[in-house]
């Protein structure tokens, strides 16, 4: 199984045991690596603020909502309004009252009131059911003083519509002129990672970012899906390859081993796919590594690189190997990894694509492998 | 819940209740509505051609995958790839080998004819490993022959990559030629109802259109979401609405009846939203329906027309009322309302938006309200 970035998976078994678990691992993978790779772009957008995962009503079936809740803890957004997901995952789940809350009350006012005797020590505040500026705000500074004076501190207020730069900057500004520095402004809307830099840009002052439809469906350009295949790449020790009019989606024949070269401090230089058979004609640093769409483009590995083997045995035999990884274990390694990308990388727009080369051999194998087939 | 087209589904019960019943509304029927849409495109882009779902590996959570093989059913997709679906939904499960199938034997033609052995009367073979025109589609004409020969027929071939809309053209010409005028020609890959619709205008010769990445996550300009809201309307007998800065996006107050003017041959002309109570006060032919984002619009109702009454309970005290209707009734029913909507409804670029109107009455309810919020 091939993805962009993270190269390798693979399965080993009989055809019909491979086979068997293609469509689960495409399903699986390609979706939560999607999701994961979302959360961790807002993430980037959203400076020191904190994401909330807010997209069970619109995801993609209620499955698809609990695969949003884990994937997006895993690229760092680390809370959720998904009840269920927070208690089978073990997130903290976080959100406001919803607006029929508020008009199930005489008036706004009220509504706050039974809402800060429910949560006195978490109460945030949904303000854009009839004026923000006019009555949500003013209102919840009035709920902010009662709190004060029964011992408790107002957590925050919620804009859900309107000029969230605009409104944003005018609630800290209300907030800061009634003595309340430190009530948190969260947002949410129709965000992500584009909105909230623009937001950011305009000075908005937002605490917090609740982002639903977005990171659920992963919406954008490129649409809801992460193309990753699954290709017979070797049977009964044969290399094997599969050709296409376009040699840049030929695949890459023959059981593979896929190593990382890293720097002196651990950054990433670039990754590297070499056959798996004889480990000491195996690429080694200051060689040179392919791009196999294009091997007229080379690169030579740094000769002071170390070069990390990659691949782990993670099941064998139908059993999961080694203790379970909690989702906070991922959330930091994948944190980690993603600070040892090479510069540019985490560029929101038009990012350095991190580099995923071919040894030499690997590269004459396809070849030759291409010429038979020919002939 | 409002949706845009299908206006209305309303719940009663106590706050908690329907609170509690939300999200799962939302996310159950935003997403499968989303999906049967795009199946409805996908069949009127494909004029008479067939329209299979092979979207699972794709799919936003393998739930997610379920759901659409459903939704896709309705929406008039009914036969899906996904072997779980077929056997729980009752739908025709098709499709082909994989090009790993292929590659599993020392030449393509080993691999056509093993695959014709297991399934001499079910044989679609997919033609691209190694190359369509030079080797898949020779090799499959042959086993053609053998079939014929054997007493069976070949049934079809996919194209699964290359310019589908002359790789089809070729192939038909190919299978014409060597007497096989009824082999069906399949084709995947990255397909949707644009695609569709430009390989038709091209001549493509495409019986059978496999749709997986683009229906099962519904990507698009608009993204993988559709917008229904859920929304209170009416506590305790008293009409309830949510103001926002844009009119148009005011809630629409009240306990509702929602009718549809259907002129003599039954085909739709609008939709109406009608307050609940007092039914002999309610729209009548030959009055006027106001655009709710825009009360200047207004439509006069054909006096001749009828006006049927929409809302049916289906639900009641927990118990779900009257006989179970089957995939293949709701994907009849579907197909026939389609066949209802005014011309240019079914356009697939700018079609002509069904018109959903308000009664005057409404109208002034939702005016009442907002005046009182301000005054």
């Amino acid at each position: 199984m091939v993805f962009p970035g993270e190269p390798l998976l693979t399965v080993e078994g009989t055809l019909a045991e491979a086979q068997f678990v293609e469509t689960a691992l495409l399903n699986i993978i390609n979706f939560q690596t999607l999701v994961a790779t979302k959360a961790a772009r807002l993430k980037i957008a959203a400076g020191g603020g904190q994401i909330i995962e807010f997209g069970l009503r619109r995801a993609q079936g209620p499955d698809g909502g609990m695969s949003v809740a884990r994937a997006a803890a895993v690229g760092g957004v680390r809370s959720t309004s998904n009840v269920l997901a927070g208690r089978l995952l073990n997130l903290p789940v976080k959100g406001t009252h919803a607006h029929s809350w508020v008009m199930a009350f005489p008036d706004e006012l009220s509504a706050f009131r039974a809402y800060a005797e429910c949560f006195p020590d978490h109460c945030v505040l949904l303000v854009d059911t009839y004026d923000t500026l006019t009555s949500g705000l003013p209102n919840s500074i009035t709920v902010a003083r009662e709190l004060r004076e029964a011992g408790h501190e107002l957590l925050g207020v919620r804009l859900d519509s309107g000029d969230l730069a605009y409104l944003s900057r005018e609630a800290r500004r209300m907030f800061d002129e009634a003595g309340f520095p430190k009530v948190k402004i969260l947002a949410s809307n129709e965000l992500d990672e584009f909105v909230i830099t623009s937001i950011r840009s305009e000075g908005g002052c937002i605490d917090i970012y609740g982002v639903g439809t977005r990171l659920a469906t992963c919406a954008g350009p490129a649409g809801g899906a992460l193309g990753g295949v699954y290709k017979l790449v070797d049977y009964a020790g044969q290399p094997r390859l599969k050709v296409t009019s376009d040699p840049a989606k030929s695949t890459l024949p023959g059981a593979k081993r896929w190593l990382r070269a890293v720097d002196g401090d651990g950054r990433f230089i670039m990754d590297i796919l070499d056959l798996k058979d004889r480990p000491e004609a195996g690429v080694q640093p200051g060689q040179v590594a392919f791009d196999p769409a294009n091997p007229q483009r080379h690169k030579t590995l740094p000769p002071d690189c170390r070069l990390l083997a990659c691949h782990a045995l993670v099941m064998e035999d139908g059993q999961v190997l080694g203790r379970e990884v909690t989702l906070a274990e991922m959330a930091d390694y994948c944190e980690n990894r993603l600070r040892a990308l090479p510069d540019g990388c985490l560029r929101l727009i038009n990012p350095h694509i991190y580099k995923v080369g071919v040894s030499q051999r690997l590269l004459n194998l396809r070849a030759t492998l291409l010429r038979d087939r020919a002939g």
